[in-house]
């Protein structure tokens, strides 16, 4: 299982200020659960930080909790925003998980999170 | 005859959250109903579901059911339109039909659902 | 001369709802009035349908009356706008005509017609 | 030194309508001149005529005009627009120049004037 | 250690309009706090200025300071807003880096000032 | 069933000289013969003309035969090339078809005939 | 008619070397003799001069003798190769005119002069 | 452990003609037996089949059972060489696996097969 | 009048080896002699150096030099190669000017030197 | 100084077979000798391994250490080639160094090793 509480965090350098994070992954992967093909994703992380901001290698590590669950576009969008959110208590946050086809269709799933 | 019944879904993971779903496919294909040649379009779908999402793979066979059918641009999308509606009742739902160009004149059909 | 009676429509398939359809054409040519060498633009034209849709083949022989005309880009534009309102009485039009480079200048005119 | 009057205009062919015109020159050049050495820019100009529109060849040539003058980016900028507004007394008018790089620092400077 | 007081400034030639000045840098480099490894960067700075404007030598030579610094993406960024800022007295201010990737995760940093 | 027949052609009007044409059709379908899903390809025909040329109407309608037959890549590819060396004897003929996805893979199959 | 008598050229600056000369023309158009829409095409000519060169100007009014002209993609590509060995005599030339879709199908015709 | 029998194969249809058969796979993924960080490649086979071609899906399989191997770039390009020979005795086979970046370096490597 | 004598050179530092040095300037100005107009280009120079390589400053001050003199383009391209051969006596040279367009005609002169 | 010992080798699994490895490092970065500015490049190595491989995280080492070192274009790519010779021995390798512009001049350095 995925898990928040692997997420680590460091404190906001300029609390005093609203600013905005972006991080792309372009090589996130997981599995269809009814097919039990993989699925590719570029995973993209938008948010405006309170107190704490999202260390890069443990997203990295996070990420690749998902290699080998099965789990759907929709779960896993929703999933990681939870858990994200979870993580660092952001101010507001957003996440876009791009899909490469799948029987000729590609998928885009959008969430957002306001405090 | 194209059938908004053969469009399944599956129960949205989270329901509690506005979030958007796009699904693109970039192999539409139906027939011009005036002179019988073949129209090729990419069929961008986005809605934000209520209860239900829509499952991908009978989504492509819905779309292999214009194949054969002599359709004008305009009905086309609208059409697809309807049935998407009432296949997952979305809170919202968009579709945009890009069509390669016939007589060097290329078009784009844009509708939009809100309930 | 350009005529707007040229334009065929046919009746909108989907009148009860407000949807955006565009037509972009790459081939459009016509003269300079002063140089008289000519012209090349694409020329993309977007509206909402109310009675009628513009039939493709005829905007196609439309544009193909400009091939030998001497008419500056402004005019053009606007001239072509006012034919296809008078054609199809949108619920609005919008007509971009996108001229390739002369003397080191590309030029770009967008005009706007609200019902 | 350029000169606004070298800026010929022509009589706005459908004064009624407000509408966008677009001009981009992609070969600007002019000279820094704190080094002596050539700045290269592309110049944008969009404008909605009122009662005159600028003739395209006395715009190249009043470009031209600045082929061996010494002169800030931002300087340049905003004299442009002065005598482009002065020329043809738009109802609005911007102008951007984006300036390809010197030292590893691209530049792009916009200004706007509304009447 | 970098320095607000590196960055020169000129007189703003058109104090009497608002208007938007650019700079892209595509070559700052730092390290990394953590490993040391190098950080790569563009580096884009959008303001209004007041009454001056950042000279380009100068900014050039500040994003040299950075070269061989560890520094965080998100204190770099924060950083350099707080020097330009105290530098130029800008009406407005925006920067946004774009860092490349590490570890499979690109990341773009924005940060704004309102006067 | 497709058939070499369907091709028309023309006398080539430069005889004397070797010179190649190529034809690069990008809305290719036709079926596959394990799933029943619809195949997307460009078909790109290069050659040198003997005593005749191919028909550009009847090339495509010829490619349009395929719409609803289940073939494989390969076959496909060698059968069109047969054909069209039966239609028009050139004096070298170069085919080469470009298989949109199916199951994260894309194809290009290219076979030449020499006379 | 077209004709190899309006093409004018100019002495060969620097005969002693063999130098290759490259021109290429995005806006070329004719007619299709069986139906009687446009055709358009970019035309590249690339040679190596002997005794003369090709002038630039006299060159654009030579391609629009082409604009009203009914003639097949074949012909006009060898009737221009023809033409413009004829005008200049060079040591070596070849043409590629590049035509846009028609009936969803691009074309090249590549034809070559050795001396 | 990856293996050779894994891949089906079907009957050449045309083995009377030299043809090539090129399958670029977008998706795959393996592990890096240092760090055990997951490596992403691009990977394109082509060949000229003797009796045999390769089937798709089930090259799609034999890929997918790479993905929680560990194994060096240059050791699983050579061993899916060896695999697809023993597979499909082709008259020739070229394999060319493209990696994206890790530590700032992308790496290509291709090895090929003459029978 | 350009000058060979102001290309300055520096020892080639691997002068055991034959290896290939590609200098590409994107910024190249000078004036068309019969319209007066000015002339844009990009200028790329390869070359394996003998005992001395060209040193790029003194190289941009010579291009620099051809801002506002009348020369043609294959004048221009065959003395740029004469000048560089001289200023530093290469095994091998090629010169490739890319002019952008003008009225509607873009150009690429190539000439090369061999030892 | 940089330093041939610092690249690490590990035994290549295939040494029955000629085949091309290539790594491209887009984050070079080392000293113009003569300003003192930084010069950027991306450096591609190709090369047939015998009996060693090169390892990748020790090369990008070896690329760092040329981050303060002052050194002109050609020296470094000569220098890098003899290092990466001596590392590893290979019956072929070439080196390719793409430095970004410094005065608007671009330039790209190749040179081979032939075992």
């Amino acid at each position: 299982m995925s898990d928040a509480g692997a997420i680590e965090v460091f404190d906001n350098p300029h609390p005093d200020r609203d600013y905005i994070i972006e991080h792309v992954a372009d090589e996130f992967t997981s599995v269809c659960p009814m097919t039990g093909h993989p699925d590719y994703a570029s995973v993209v992380v938008r948010y405006v930080p309170e107190a704490s901001c999202i260390e890069l290698k443990s997203l990295k590590l996070y990420y690749q909790s998902f290699r080998n669950r099965g789990i759907f576009y929709e779960d896993a969008t929703n999933e990681m925003l939870n858990h994200l959110v979870a993580a660092c208590a952001p101010r507001w946050m957003e996440i876009e998980t791009q899909w490469t086809g799948r029987g000729g269709i590609r998928s885009v799933i959008t969430a957002r999170h306001d405090s």
